[in-house]
């Protein structure tokens, strides 16, 4: 690595410059793009007055969804916070649970467990995928679980560990068949928190498909944008149902009573919206392959910088690259910071990983292996300018 | 009251349809209407790619709502569920505290009690308001309530009582100022359910600007709609500056770091949803004044009709009229029912009030005072066609 981080951050800036194409400004981590049918779809709302809770572009949005992604169900909702606070609660997770989630994450994947009431508790991840390290955690779980009646206690808390949440960061999927095969081990619900991997598979299969339940997150930012929202994936038809129930107010159906069987969400997202997906949808094929595009480019340019590399696929999957990542070969917070700083003065705009959760004061009581890598990566990882448009039109 | 239900049922039909204009197919409980410059905002949303949370129409939209309604904050939020949600955390509910609630509401108002983990405690309403009836919940509080340390415990269940949150049904506005009194007295926050009351005021103020925080719903049946939508409103500053920060997910401003300093919510309404509002705000004159012309022609038609009358706001208050509200003389669910059948059967849309809180499954447990009043509306109340458009076009 260089000693010399001005220097250092110079070649970074250069390089993201000669593999990206257009004005830098607009060099956005994640610009939406709306140029397929997107306005037809949205005027067709306003058009018809189907704004909100009827209208058609919600079942299509599910129905394409699903069709997408393989999955049986999709159940659009207001966000992907949202579908993954449903999620938890379908999974059975109960107040004072715990649920292993990654502490390199979103707040987002913890703040749901809180949600519930119940306590996360942070697994550290693998620098091959970004997401939780099984190995460690099977090793982890097997000191410190105690089963009974088919259930893993924490031994050392003495409460119910329920459910492990896997979140596929920045678009590449986590190692998903050992985790399948953990979960069962130790009893454990599998929810995949697949907020940021819509078009990225494992093994041929969509992530999202494999847990119990999965969120998705269709927020500005993500690789598709419905403006705010995200869906619920699942496999099973009654948990399919639960979830729109739970996510609609758990009104029971009626010709004009308003009974409620359950204390109810108003999660659902609005037609307006759905519209807005409905049309990005469309163009997910393209925003993929300009993605990969720009990892190529990416690739080439970074191939020639020591100190640094750009983050590539593991093996068994096949990446969004919703999000690129480039990584410092060793922990440097003064190079990575400076990078950071360079990058965005020059208009390309960069940023670090989220500060690992037990790093944060409200989440640095609950519990947690050792989390190394976490601490390392954090200091390591720079994501770029990861717009399709940096890859060009169509 | 006419003993022949199918002819009453007949008389109610031809009422209403001499009272509004145009084709009984579209005579909706609430349509929604897009005649105004919703178009150009939100396509500008597409237009420049802000359809999320950045964005210049969610600080519009907000700063027209605080001017529309003489509130000093307006903070927007994904939904009316979403804003009483984080008004009640605002006003320092804790798990384990009461919150006064009429028994008489959409189960949202008792729902957002449960998700801050405290139990909603059920008050009677008054038929002149169809909100809470301030002298017996006067009464009931002076019966129940224990005072230690400034804070009142209701004696029976050792629990604090902490908030009232009076709901302006259908746009009525509750008697205000005696509970604004009372909850001096008892030091209880106010949080008005103002979900419904748009552009209703009460002795010439806005209703939501009497409590310390108020909650406003814009989903699709309510008189504006941003497809899906709420906001927060406060005088406090302070209070609206942790409502905007609690439902951003609580991040703390910085370049580029992620940190988060308490749980917090992705409640924020999306750039698209708000230019929709904002646009919808333009429109709110032409539709309150069409919803009076509409209460004008339906109180000419069912002056003449017996056992049936109209409810007129109440003297202290000027009404948004929201919802038409039909009410019968005597509580008599044989009626209600066939009127409902009727008219839903010859394209007029009607449906009844809520089921009573106290009597659905999930809140039968919760304490409440006697609630003779709420049962006999219950049987009472019919909503009936009440669109801007049932009055003719501008
Ligand atoms: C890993 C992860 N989980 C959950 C979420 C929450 O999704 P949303 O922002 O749609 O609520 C996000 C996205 O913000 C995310 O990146
Ligand atoms: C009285 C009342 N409170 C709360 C709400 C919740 O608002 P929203 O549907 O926007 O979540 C509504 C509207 O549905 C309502 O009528």
């Amino acid at each position: 690595m260089s000693a010399d981080p001005f220097h250092q951050a110079d070649v970074v800036v250069a390089a993201i410059r000669n593999a990206i194409e257009g004005n830098p400004q607009l060099a956005a981590l994640h610009q939406p793009e709306f140029r397929g049918n997107e306005w037809e779809y949205v005027k067709d709302c306003l058009d018809t007055g189907w704004v909100s809770s009827a209208g058609k572009y919600v079942e299509a949005f599910e129905a394409r969804l699903a069709e997408y992604t393989g999955s049986k169900y999709a159940v659009a909702v207001v966000n992907g916070t949202a579908a993954l606070h449903i999620c938890l609660l379908l999974a059975g997770v109960n107040a004072g649970d715990e649920v292993i989630v990654p502490s390199l994450t979103f707040v987002a994947s913890a703040n749901a467990v809180s949600y519930c009431g119940a306590i996360p508790h942070f697994a550290d991840v693998s620098e091959v995928t970004l997401g939780i390290d099984v190995n460690k955690l099977e090793q982890y779980l097997s000191d410190i679980v105690i089963n009974r009646d088919k259930q893993s206690f924490n031994r050392h808390t003495g409460r119910p560990i329920k459910a492990v949440v896997p979140m596929h960061s920045f678009g590449h999927p986590v190692d998903l068949e050992p985790i399948v095969q953990l979960c069962e081990r130790f009893n454990l619900v599998l929810v995949e928190d697949a907020a940021e991997s819509l078009g990225s598979w494992y093994k041929g299969r969509h992530t999202g498909t494999f847990g119990r339940l999965a969120a998705l997150s269709f927020n500005g930012n993500k690789i598709v944008t419905t403006g705010g929202g995200g869906a619920i994936l699942t496999q099973d038809e009654s948990l399919a149902r639960q979830a729109k129930h739970l996510t609609t107010t758990a009104k029971l159906p009626h010709a004009w009573n308003f009974d409620h069987d359950q204390i109810g969400y108003n999660y659902r997202m609005p037609n307006l919206n759905a519209a807005l997906g409905y049309g990005q949808l469309e163009r997910l094929p393209s925003f993929l392959n300009r993605k990969r595009e720009l990892t190529a480019r990416y690739f080439g340019e970074f191939a020639k910088v020591p100190g640094i590399r750009l983050f590539i696929e593991p093996e068994f999957a096949q990446s969004n690259y919703w999000l690129q990542v480039l990584m410092l070969d060793s922990p440097d917070i003064g190079l990575r910071n400076e990078i950071l700083r360079r990058t965005n003065e020059s208009g390309l705009m960069t940023r670090p990983v989220w500060t690992p959760m037990h790093k944060l004061k409200i989440y640095e009581s609950s519990p947690s292996m050792p989390l190394p890598v976490t601490e390392e990566l954090a200091k390591r990882i720079i994501n770029i300018p990861s717009s399709p448009n940096c890859a060009g039109e169509e």
